[in-house]
This record gives structure tokens, sequence and C-alpha cells, in this order.
């Protein structure tokens, strides 16, 4: 997608992508994303759970609360970043982070009915594949109170630095160590609800495996 | 703290903390935080790097950033947001995540001259301890090019679910897994500069050791 003036990338303007492919990749490996919104109390940066279909990304919230309310009439800025590690540079002013961020401008629209429904439930997949059929599925009640939004990903840019250390030609003999220390977000044992006597599904299982 | 008209928490409320140790551990435990701050574009959520020293936040950032010059003359909220995983109910709606976020309100000011010095070495010092005596430290032209900022954690309050499954008592007996599955940040093999032959300083040695 062209850049738009909100996403067009000044800053390590190499670091800038602009495809779908890579928007959706950051996008799917996220659980939750940072949503700024401005009102009357100033500027708001809330973290909520998201997820993708097709070209939009989702969230949902109580119907009552402040940010449902708002999103609906305002624009937004939608960011999700993994942060993937610590670059040690043998200059102090070349050390970074190895990250992946993406940004995504636009205005919220409501999910209703059967959309909303179907919505919710590829959020279960996300978290849990195949979970949605072994549940107690929600009730109209429950589906009554709840708001599903969704944000095209038309105008959205990403940036990502992946590289190795970066340092000036004349820092490369430093005596310091140098390079990456990267992190992973790592699947920990399962902690299984006291009450809950019942075998673990394979989504449990894998959970440990799947790091 | 008290809660201000900002911080106070309406939903979950029980979730909420005050406390100055709870938002301190959060803070530390973060590399990154989100800011959001609304300009003649509308509002912005921008990731970067964040540290602590005392009772400010500092970031840093390019004197010619578009940030950097907004900040300085506006509100924002910062916030931080550490996800500690899924947590499967058995109903649909009962479903949830585990984390642990801060939100900061207020001003960023610029920190100069020798307290902008001790700032950064604060920042290294946190990402690789005893680095900031092996690395080669800034000059005066990198940190005149650069500006450190900071925001009181005055105006604040932190959000946490630690807790396991919360389903409704007519929920219990529904016949499927319940329990949370936790994710934890962790370190993986330092990757050293290809053209690094020196051996791995303290910090680096336990990088892998300390997740």
């Amino acid at each position: 997608m062209a850049p738009s003036d909100r996403t067009r990338i000044h800053r390590v303007a190499t670091n800038a992508h602009y495809d779908t492919a890579t928007l959706h990749a950051i996008v799917d490996d996220a659980y939750l994303c940072h949503i700024a919104f401005a009102d009357g109390k100033g500027a708001h940066c809330i973290p909520t759970a998201c997820w993708r279909e097709g070209d939009h990304l989702y969230i949902h919230g109580s119907n009552g609360s402040r940010m449902v309310k708002h999103l609906l009439e305002n624009e937004c800025c939608v960011t999700i970043t993994h942060l993937d590690g610590l670059v040690l540079a043998r200059s102090a002013f070349n050390h970074s982070m190895n990250y992946r961020s993406a940004m995504i401008y636009g205005r919220f629209e409501a999910v209703e009915g059967d959309a909303a429904r179907h919505a919710m439930e590829a959020l279960m997949e996300k978290l849990a594949p195949g979970r949605q059929a072994e549940i107690r599925p929600g009730s109209d009640k429950e589906y009554a109170a709840t708001t599903v939004l969704r944000i095209p990903l038309t105008e959205a840019a990403c940036k990502i630095r992946s590289d190795g250390v970066d340092d000036d030609p004349e820092d490369l003999n430093w005596p310091v160590w140098a390079g990456v220390l990267p992190w992973a977000r790592t699947p920990l044992a399962p902690q299984p609800d006291a009450a809950c006597t019942l075998p673990e599904p394979d989504y449990v299982s894998r959970w440990i495996l799947c790091s």
C-alpha cells in the first residue's frame, strides 16, 4: 500500500515496510495492541486484545466502555510492537533494539449480528485452535453487552529492525564485545484450574512445545 | 498515590493499583513503552525505549523528531503492558488474559547537561550492567543531537490481572479443560557480531540464564 501523510516513515526510512504480507505477519503474531485516541481529557493509550481477519484488525469491549464509544466516532492510531532483542554496539549511541512494529490509522466500525459472532469465534481460534467447539458458547445476553469493532488495514505502516550491530568504521576496533541479545515470547507450563480434572486438549499439550 | 480524574480505573476496579512499588516494578520490567499524543493529524501511538530513575520515566530521541518536539510542549499518555498469559475459562466470555499494565499521564521535560549523560548511562546499566565502562562513550556531538526527556510518575495507575480462571458457578461443570497458559519473555542465545573475537562479558554469559 502507498504511505499516507500519517504513515510515511521519515526516521531510518530503510526500516519501513508498506506491504500487506509484512503487516499481516506482525498483527498475527500479536495478542494485544495499544490504541491512541484523544478526548476532552487529553490523549489516552489503551492496551487491548486484538486479532485479524482478512484486511481488518478486530477488538472488542463492553458496550459501556469509554474507549468503545469514542472509537466508533473518532479517528485513532493502533500500534503493535514486538521487541525481539537488544543490539549491543561498540559505541554508546549505536546501541539499539530489534523490533517489529505496525501502526494503523483510521476509524473503527461496529461489527453486528452473525458477523460479530464469527469474529469472536475467530479470536478463540487464534487463542486456542479448536476450543470454540468445546466451551460454553456466548449467550445472546453476553453478545448484546459486547461490542465488536474492526478497523481496515489500509492506512498502515510497519517498521522493522532485525539486523546485527551497525557501528561506525572508526569504532570497529574498540575492545568490547558486540552483538545481539535476542528474546522470544516463550510458553511456560500450563496451569490447570484446581477444579479441573479433565485431560489436556491438544492445544494445551502443544503449548509448551510451540515456542 | 491518589487516582486522578484521568487515572481512576472504572472497569474491573479490583484489578487497579495506585501504589508506587507496583508502578516501579512494571516500569522496571519494561524496555519499551507506547506514547499517545495528538496533533493536527490526529492521535499517534509511538513505541520507544524507556527506563526509570527515581520517580521519573525517561525516554530519548533525536532532537529533530516530531515526537520529541511535541512531547515537550503537550500532555501525553505513556503506557506499558506486559502480557503474561491466556486465561482459558469454561465459557467463551470468561476467557481473559493475564497482564500487568501501567498508564502515566503528564508532560515530559528535557533533561540537560550532566543529568542527560547520567540518564543515558542509567539506560545502559539497565540494558547491560557494567557495559558503560567498556564501550566508546557518547561524544559531545552525539549528546548534542539527542534529547533526553523525563516524565514524573505522579499521575499514574496500574492494572494487573494475575489470577486463574474465573467462571460463573453455573458453568463449572461444563466438560472442558480450564486453566492458564502463561508466557515469559525468554532470552535466547547471544549472537556475537561476525567481526567480534573478544570473550563474552558476564552480562552476556548470564543472558541465557537469567530468564
